[in-house]
């Protein structure tokens, strides 16, 4: 049998930054390494495009008046214009008026996943050619009646009630039974993924735990059984202490960029406190979340106009459900910028261009510019 | 400790294909699910684009009479005009005319990797923060004269003249002390993560063997090890005896889709035989690999015309060599018609909207087209 590779252990710090050379780092979440190649953008690119553009329109299903596009809706959340106050309407019982929202949830009209209360039975098969359906949920949060394309474009109110959304959203999923693992994300342009520009975002609810998501949380167990600690505690705490990959932090959250970062300008968010769900957020640190996103978000379009950019909110699996102790709620941010490649495909280690440190030297750059007492 | 999912058996047989529903598929090779959600594909998408086009136009460095614009050759080959029989120069001797050349292969000038024989002492890093130089080689195989876009534009004997090339440099590498792993690919168009349009592929040498693949070879190692038997050798007769995910075979030969593809129209290219090394075929089956890689190609580019598309070529990783009773060397090609968005980002769980059975078909009519009396 073949052993594991074991990365080498030492007592240099690692505030040395490679300049120019290639080096490698290793995710102790994933346990994946990524190459940094800070020379590789130097190279020609005949196929350069920064900017994400749409390529047709189409009549939006998701403005105000287009309701019957989508299914019915299963949350919607109204922002008072007198008074910025939040009001949940509860779908279940009949709506005053359809076109009167703020956000709304509705299930995807193309779902990755049949329902999991669908009358499919798990099939079976033989061992090679493993298969069994996929059941769960696939919801699109519509985050405002304007036809914004980024976050950043929206209210704080109805930010936040968008991720008051997740919230509850993700609430209702993981009590319901069979649902393992729950993924919400947003795709912002279509190198992003995004196939409608009008600002949502999406979850999905899974009876199965992914793969590579169940191996990154054994990691964690493992940390925490032979530390006591918290993996992502003690990351956040050494992200701190070392401060050249701090973007913002105050009292209660963290924003960094992650050391191994497999994309350049990847941004990680979470409160310094240990909390394994983020669905535990009380209003105000909701409230503090949804504002520190926008930040970060409006940051990034500083620095790169018009990008394309993904945000995956990471909380505690339903169907591992005994790792709280080891597991950190996180929102990853990170704009499209590489390309997955040839070496990308066939090793899964991805090549980065932009070390973190730099990343990060750029965000503080404008959290500075709108707030000189900035730390770190 | 958690434990590790296990998919459950059966005996049905892997014929049924789910119609339009969701369902999962299971990859024998890396332990991953992929998501089929063929209706997914009906969804509205304002950032459509099929092809992939060049957004502006540089002097080209690979172009005759560019040889300064790259670093001097490591390898030459030339295809003589009289009867198309191969001749490989030694670089390391003067050649008679720098401009005399079919294929050449060349350092990369920017490398993802610092050169093996470099000055660089490993480094130190504490628990958290690993880090490493990483070493070895990043070559470019310019595959002809002609500034063409796609490799079904090469003379047959211009690609075989390619394929000799990574036979030869994977053996250079092969042999270099050091040297992990090897990754040969290709990048056509900038979804495909091209930075240059005329005809290349790539070869990266490391020093150490990536996380996924060694888990992927630790899987078929201990496939091997419990049933006696190749895994990917299961795999092809499996897949032969089934015939819906055929896309071409003969004796020595055969290409398919496989049955959990990441990607949607991904075909897969190997040896029926056991081998467990690209660069121990011999001259005629490296040229009927050649010749095969170009048929599939150029009924890719039938079906979607102008698509950008990677192939990524397997061989047992050099410092893995006591898996070569494991190992089987392969061949991926795939187009980019999909983008990685925040759900694979979060659960590295893709969802592909094309059942390989679907794709199949869809070659096997190119196929039929060309010889109607091709197999299956």
């Amino acid at each position: 049998m073949l052993k594991t590779e074991k990365p080498q252990k030492g007592s240099a710090h690692d505030q040395r930054v490679v300049e120019g050379g290639a080096e490698s780092r290793w995710d102790p979440l994933t346990g994946n390494w990524t190459i940094f190649a800070p020379n590789r953008t130097d190279r020609p690119d005949e196929y350069e495009s920064q900017v994400d553009t749409q390529t047709r329109t189409i009549e939006c299903p998701f403005c105000p008046g287009n309701e019957d596009a989508t299914p019915d809706p299963v949350w919607v959340g109204r922002v008072s214009d007198e008074d910025s106050s939040i009001d949940i309407l509860n779908p279940s019982s009949a709506l005053p008026d359809k076109e009167d929202w703020s956000v709304r949830v509705v299930p995807n009209r193309f779902p990755a996943v049949d329902p999991v209360n669908g009358s499919v039975t798990r099939a079976e098969s033989p061992e090679l050619f493993r298969r069994a359906p996929i059941r769960g949920g696939h919801e699109v949060i519509i985050e405002s009646r304007g036809h914004h394309q980024s976050l950043t474009q929206l209210d704080l109110a109805e930010l936040n009630l968008a991720f008051t959304a997740y919230r509850d959203r993700l609430k209702y999923w993981r009590s319901m039974p069979g649902v393992a693992y729950l993924s919400t994300f947003k795709n912002v342009g279509g190198k992003a993924g995004a196939s409608l520009s009008h600002t949502h975002s999406q979850l999905i609810a899974t009876d199965r735990i992914p793969t590579a998501v169940r191996a990154s949380v054994e990691r964690m167990v493992r940390h925490r059984a032979s530390t006591g600690c918290c993996l992502q505690c003690d990351l956040i705490r050494a992200e701190i202490k070392s401060a050249t990959r701090m973007v913002w932090r105050d009292d209660t959250l963290v924003a960094y960029c992650p050391f191994a970062s497999q994309m350049p300008m990847a941004v990680r968010i979470s409160t310094i406190e240990h909390q394994a769900r983020f669905e535990d957020l009380n209003d105000a640190k909701l409230e503090a979340v949804s504002r520190r996103v926008q930040r970060i978000v409006s940051w990034l379009e500083k620095i790169r106009p018009g990008t394309a950019y993904n945000f995956c909110l990471h909380t505690c699996p339903p169907g591992l459900s005994d790792a709280t102790d080891a597991y950190h709620w996180a929102i990853d941010i990170f704009p499209r910028m590489t390309q997955l490649a040839g070496f990308e495909w066939s090793s899964h280690c991805l090549i980065n261009p932009l070390l973190p440190e730099m990343a990060a030297a750029k965000y503080r750059v404008c959290a500075r510019a709108e707030d000189p007492r900035v730390r770190p």
